[in-house]
């Protein structure tokens, strides 16, 4: 079994990080969700992740605010590809959280993405991206999903569009 | 065959670049690297992605300072992860290359480390941890590089350490 | 036929893009205005940034949020004046869409204006001082427009000014 | 008599904003260069510019650092183009001049380029973009630049390039 | 005739100026009020100041937003004290507006206050400590006030101390 | 008497410091808790400090937004620990506060915490762990507080969780 | 007597704060100039500052870095005009003691100027300004002062201006 | 026995935080030092707090810097008050290591304190303010400090103060 393991580091999350999960289920992609704190479950955090990846968890994301550790907790328990997603919410609108994942430590890394909801989106996208390397299949459908993303670009254009 | 494509914007960007290279070489990773610019040379990036996806690269690393749109360029012409490292010298020291390179919109994910050199090594590390999900080989070395780096700390800290 | 290129990345964009269509058709000067990404629809963005060139487009209006990077994907595309406008929404409330738009590399130059709705207004103010340069008719209204603006001045003055 | 002036506010300055002139001496486009401060010498600022437009100044680059106003200062005196070069060393590292120069009110807008010295050699390329809409032989030299440009990044890339 | 003159850039800032004027009133200090804008109207903001200033003017007042030349170009037309309130609205919550007002090059200071209503609250006040320097009368009543604001928090505490 | 004070610099901080006291009360730690300023009554500060210590504070929490000089203001009167709690409301969404009460020279610190109502519940809890050290029952309370904060974030993930 | 009074948080200020004497003595303004902590000798600041006004202090130029309280401390023991001048040094290059002096509450305002050095003399030309309103002397001074700028100016550019 | 506990993330922490070290023996407070990094070796991490909470550590302060999480997962491991001192190095001049710090989450507090040396140096007097609750004779240590303080304030003045 693969899957892609997503861990909120609080329930407040769950309404942005949703937009991941829905992504998955739309490209089929097996996926398991929980909520674990760096900080409040550290035990919480460290088991999971030890379980998923022994479970066949292929890339983990992971969202968190503020001073969000959570990605980087997480990275330093296992060798999958961890994503991180900045949650809003703090200083400076989630640029907290945004320093607080990207900015790793040599030899340590975390796939940062956008803050928020379009972060949320994308951390879907990479850990499919990811997935798809050697996923036929997967590749396909991501390749259909970006010429219908083109086709929408021009479709929204037609709404708006003024040609001389 | 198996690759990590590294592009870079600009030749200043080598020094820095360089050391994701050797990270590459140390673990015995297939890779190439060129220098391609967003802006100067747009037709080269999108022919080198093309030629350097079909030929087998798997996973992108792309290197830019300022407006560093490079990751982003790339992004839009594969559907392999993309690697995105922000170089120092703009605005804020970075902050203009990093945020140029994460707020990607959704479904169009760069995987953004940190800025400079330790974002350079973390890409290198990064794209390792992507092919390692199917090379059970590259696993066991990253596994033996973080024991390695748990007893580096501990060597470390025996230089300095008191304890009582 | 010379005419003023407005491009969009997302149809969020154009309501606030709306307003610089609305300063050209006061001023009676000619534009054309499209969505189209630079990271969902790159071929598109390429095709129709060589079309609009060859039909008599002049200057480039590119609207963009978060990593915006519109404006240097159409400036890597034409020598023409690129005009940016950084878009409100992302990380920092738009100075993500500012840094990723003005930062550009020596030798490709986006002319950026502000931020969100007065950078929109700005984005056709600036171009129509391009084109005003070899058009003494559009000059006049421009100097016209600064007569009324200065008036104007006075007279929001008068609802609440105190002159001792 | 078409040329393109460039204003300065401090001596301090000249160091970079010297790249702008080298770069329009190489593509043989006249310019006046002087300094004056929009806040020491706020009248010759004034003189200067009406002066210069009569003559034939077709586009202003204006440069300054810190509280930057030169540039909205020049663009309150004509409805020529100004360019704005934010210039480094306050503070933020040239995010305060950056911020004074393209955060212009709706209706008075000045181009920005990027801080310092890319910024100052983007100024003069989009004075030149601005003038080779009227001018073929300009509009072919610069189309001659980016073919050179793609060119050097080729032969930059050939010194550090490795292909499998 | 003494008085104390406030300028604003746009009528979207006299709700918040109101307040300085509210503050003059309470203290019973003359003030003359206009809207006058650095870009818009420049020569009415050079004719203003020059009047006020031989009227008796002795402390000017800019209130400012975006890129907030108003204050700097004042500075540039007087020697008397000129203090520059930033006024939220643009990029980085009013940090644009700051950084245009504050960072003032050698020679030609603007006294800046906070952004917002705190600040348009204190530029009235310390006007009033500068004209208090030689009218002790409003000497007295600005201690009287201090008196009284200390009382306030006192007050004001009661309602919610809690006390051992 | 051992007790806790809470001092605030105004009444609009009470909302966020109401906060701090009610975990203060749930875990039966006594507390005082009042308005007062830095600015506005320097003297009721000092004399409340020095009372406060006097009577058994044994920790301060100093509470203040925009230019948040309290928690240092009171570091000045005593080698107590003082924590200090940024409000938001100012500039950069309380970095101004935040900034103003961390960054203390050396030998005078202030223990800063979070943005906000984070912070006032952390400063509440910070307080606490420094008094636990030698109080025994309250540091058994602050680990079934760790327990209890572990289980709710179990029965959190229990309500949006998806495991294969 | 009438004075200006310069207080230091530090030693290591005096170097720049050593500018803002040199412009006092070059226009012969009588001046106080000591070192006085807000945190390390707040009695020290509070007598200083009572017993300088009562000898005859218009205007006092408070400097200090980091969490800059110094010139908030000394607006809170006077209601004589405060300047402050934010030092580098600290966090974002001299953002945090701007922050820290500008960002007042309302009713206690501070008169902040430029970071650092350009501060420093700003600081002197402000405290002159103020003086000046009531020292005709003082006040041609600063004229012919501003007329030896514009000159400087024009003197500056002719090393290096190209006029056509 | 009791102690105070500083933990490193990496040996280039050591030459900072040494400053803390000096002061704890310039303060005869017994410590312990060692370097264990947060992601490196989070099993040693874990280990090490859990040991040194049970040998007699009472206070931890722990120093990383860029996306410092160092102090925040000792945190998750003890309820003894943590303090972080958030290094220079990483984008924004250490800001990325401060916001990491501070913003912890409701109910796990981080005591932060200044970037860099003063925060180093500040981490030992937190600690040993910490201590000196129950100190009585480190509690006049601190007090006879704190007029040493004052003292080399007024002899550092004399070195260049001023006085009518």
């Amino acid at each position: 079994m693969k899957f892609i393991s997503i861990v909120m580091g609080s329930k407040s999350d769950f309404e942005i990080m949703e937009e991941a999960a829905k992504i998955l289920e739309k490209f089929s992609v097996a996926y398991e969700m929980i909520i674990s704190s760096a900080h409040r479950s550290p035990e919480r955090t460290h088991n999971y992740i030890k379980t998923a990846e022994q479970k066949g968890a292929k890339v983990f994301i992971a969202a968190a605010g503020m001073a969000a550790h959570l990605a980087g907790v997480v990275a330093s328990f296992t060798t999958k590809p961890v994503i991180g997603v900045p949650m809003r919410g703090g200083a400076m609108d989630g640029m907290d959280a945004m320093l607080s994942t990207v900015q790793m430590p040599a030899g340590m890394p975390v796939a940062t993405v956008a803050i928020g909801k379009a972060g949320a989106i994308n951390s879907a996208y990479l850990a499919m991206q990811i997935l798809a390397i050697e996923d036929e299949e997967l590749r396909i459908k991501l390749l259909e999903d970006r010429i219908l993303k083109a086709k929408k670009v021009a479709s929204d254009s037609l709404e708006i569009e003024k040609i001389i």
